[in-house]
């Protein structure tokens, strides 16, 4: 699993979320985790989560941090599976690692961490023809946002490190996961 | 996903980690999640981490908290990253809800449970033809364990509690992953 | 497996074959059977059954009683076999309840259902990136359909009593397939 | 699919039910339907419907038709579903073809196959590393069966002559199932 | 798997190599090759090789042989593999059979061949959602084409000749490989 | 994919051919390829081919060049087209590069590399729950062969180069087959 932090600022809409975005766009071959930060508006037509179509959601924030995770060659249930693994990963990092939370606690629920009713963050997980692909992003502010949100600047860390951070911690987890399924006897 | 918790105490030996081990034994059929109380000793034989067969390490504890999860139909990946996520799901709940925990953090590596140096849990998953098999076990007791461990005596945490907590929380993030695979529409 | 009629008629054009049309535009999710009655057109760029653009068949009815499957995370064959699945329920159900066929008899040829050389039904089974899906469809009425047919009023059958019906059938057999894969030993 | 009727009588005790047992005992490569008549009698030991396990289940019978169906590279789910068709077809072919039947209606119920309370069939199908195999068989007299049993003698069918039509038309059917995975566009 | 030599001349121009491409436009159906002669000029739109989108590759000739390869329910690796094969065997044919190369040596690299520094071939395989598709194509001449390349001209080679005989030895190797996996016994 | 020479000799008699051989005995995790020198003489206990199995078949030499590959997580198809792939290096490599070669030609016919109609190899390609395998085998001597045979020693080529070559030859083809996988974009 390769990791790439980019440089540049551009807005999450959508239509970063298919196959080989990391490759065609950023030339990171094979699977992978990128991170940008940047605005964030999802239009109805590239939002592909069922349960915020359903609802109408507004998916939006001034200033995020994005995640898109790319990995080849396994089904959509590996893939939230790997969601899910990095919101425990993201949220552990936070915990530790933020001065303010030295009292109180963050939440992972699923696919989000929450810090009481106020919500860090936002994550999708999909299937394209080829590869499984994450989107998961956290506030940097809470402007922008159309629900009750916590964002890093209040928990008083810098994205890109947060981001530099998480993006190693996954890509461990990833390869030791691969590494399990390759020293293991089956059973009957 | 069922869950069971099994009154009766008997120890783990290996020989448990075979498909269908819940419905045969206990009657639970389908993707379930059962646990119980006893000692753990693994023979050679029935070791089916490679890595542990290489180290010719021994596994054993006096008394532990055992745990099998299987679900059907899925690959070894899957088998894996639910073990991960079952291990995050435990060390989350045991640092919420020790009282010993107060002012010290437990920390998860991939299918370890650690207070430092301190190891709360072992762990395996693997494949039947039919299912994946995930064993879980902490110590109940820091006694007969053949290097340093932590124990739910040194957390204060009553085990049955503990299993029945945790088979609860990990019924939902499963029904949950599940969920999410078939309400979010496919990429390019 | 989740079971609704819809009680709005409206037509299929084939539009409707997509993943998720039983969630996003019906709110349930997960496995599903639904059914609604409405007339049957379907253009040459919806038709995906290679065999009909070969033919350059027309596929039309007046009214006709539709049925939409969707299991996730299967493969082709497995949808084929269930929609086979669901038209020898409809076919056994319909011979066993029709007071017209006490001397006649119904024959199944794969998915098509017959009386002698007229057609009662029209299907199709496809993959979608995130499922399977299946159209199946009975004449009400033998008005507007291209060849000689079959129809619900022929058999003196009620359409929405008989869409109820086949979906509790249809549902029972699906998760009895699926209990049927979690309770039996492999074999070498 | 390759059929064949072994004109041998041995009886099926349950060890016959592992891959390539067409191949390796009866020469038969591929894709396959088997079909032999004999006493079946299967212990604990080679049973492997976890319910009959449960149940401690006699098995047995004097004198039964006997089909073994393996299909390579295929899931358990698929394995079930032909497991069901192969039943709605014997079902279909018999009600047609007994004479003693036209009065009375056999039924389906999963993959067993009644008249009344009269049980005609048993069947099991399982995995395994590289197939899905399938047995089923029916009562060719009612003599031996632990159960109230329907056979093929109160049919009055000839068991030779019944396996042959039933494997020519599983054959057709499998075949049809896989052709209509090649000829169809996929959906989004 | 079938063969077919289609007679009349057209290019590729990329928008080919989609699903069932053989069955409805040429009525092969099921797993295929097939093959004719034309120029060759992709757009980027329908350029499906990353490496090339990223490199903005010119892919062209005036006359090449090509061939498209469909093979259903198998996965992408699976596929590249197969293209790899379909390599292996024409670098050997025309190894073989070209009097031009008593003294020379053709070259296969992953999906090309080359003599010394000089291209005969382009090719990529791809998924869709029903299959892996793998377009193949041989200069027929040098003329047209970007890089220094080698032709069947060059060769002496004629390319129906050259068609015909690779498809029957593809077509050979599907088999067999297919057969391979169907008479093998699985091991622990 | 890791490459390992292995110095000591020792005989190859089916048992090597399992899960995990190449950790569990020599410590290499995950995909690979392993090669050592030794003879050969199997079994019909451990003969996993059908064909020979029914045929009885001696497959036996006095000193032979084993390679034993594992890829983890893919289908019994994919295992068998390494397994060609892997003949179709062997037999490029060893006809570019033995001097007793330049006026005659190898052939690979499926998993056989032959001079005439004299064998030098023999390979099987099989699946455990959790990888695919290949045996695959060069007589270094013609000694204790039950057939008309050609040997490493005929061809003047010394063994472990021989191993050394191929190992780093289908580790790169291997590797190149898997990003192929990873910079495609899928098609309808």
């Amino acid at each position: 699993m390769k990791t790439l932090f980019i440089e540049r600022k551009f807005p999450y809409d959508g239509t970063q979320l298919h196959s080989l975005f990391a490759y065609l766009e950023h030339k990171v071959l094979g699977p992978s985790i990128v991170s940008w930060q940047g605005p964030c508006s999802i239009s109805f037509e590239h939002m592909v989560d069922g349960e915020d179509l359903l609802e109408q959601a507004q998916i939006k924030g001034d200033e995020m941090l994005h995640f898109i995770i790319e990995v080849f060659d396994r089904d959509l249930f590996s893939g939230v599976a790997l969601q899910r693994m990095f919101a425990a990963i993201a949220k552990d990092y936070l915990q530790s690692n933020s001065a303010v939370l030295k009292n109180a606690s963050l939440v992972r629920d699923g696919d989000d961490i929450y810090w009481e009713d106020r919500k860090l963050s936002i994550s999708i997980a999909t299937k394209s023809p080829v590869s499984v692909m994450v989107h998961f992003a956290m506030n940097v502010t809470n402007q922008g946002t159309p629900v009750k949100t916590l964002s890093l600047q209040d928990l008083q860390m810098e994205p890109r490190q947060v981001a530099e951070a998480l993006m190693v911690k996954f890509q461990k987890e990833f390869t030791s996961i691969v590494t399990a399924t390759q020293k293991v006897r089956p059973v009957s």
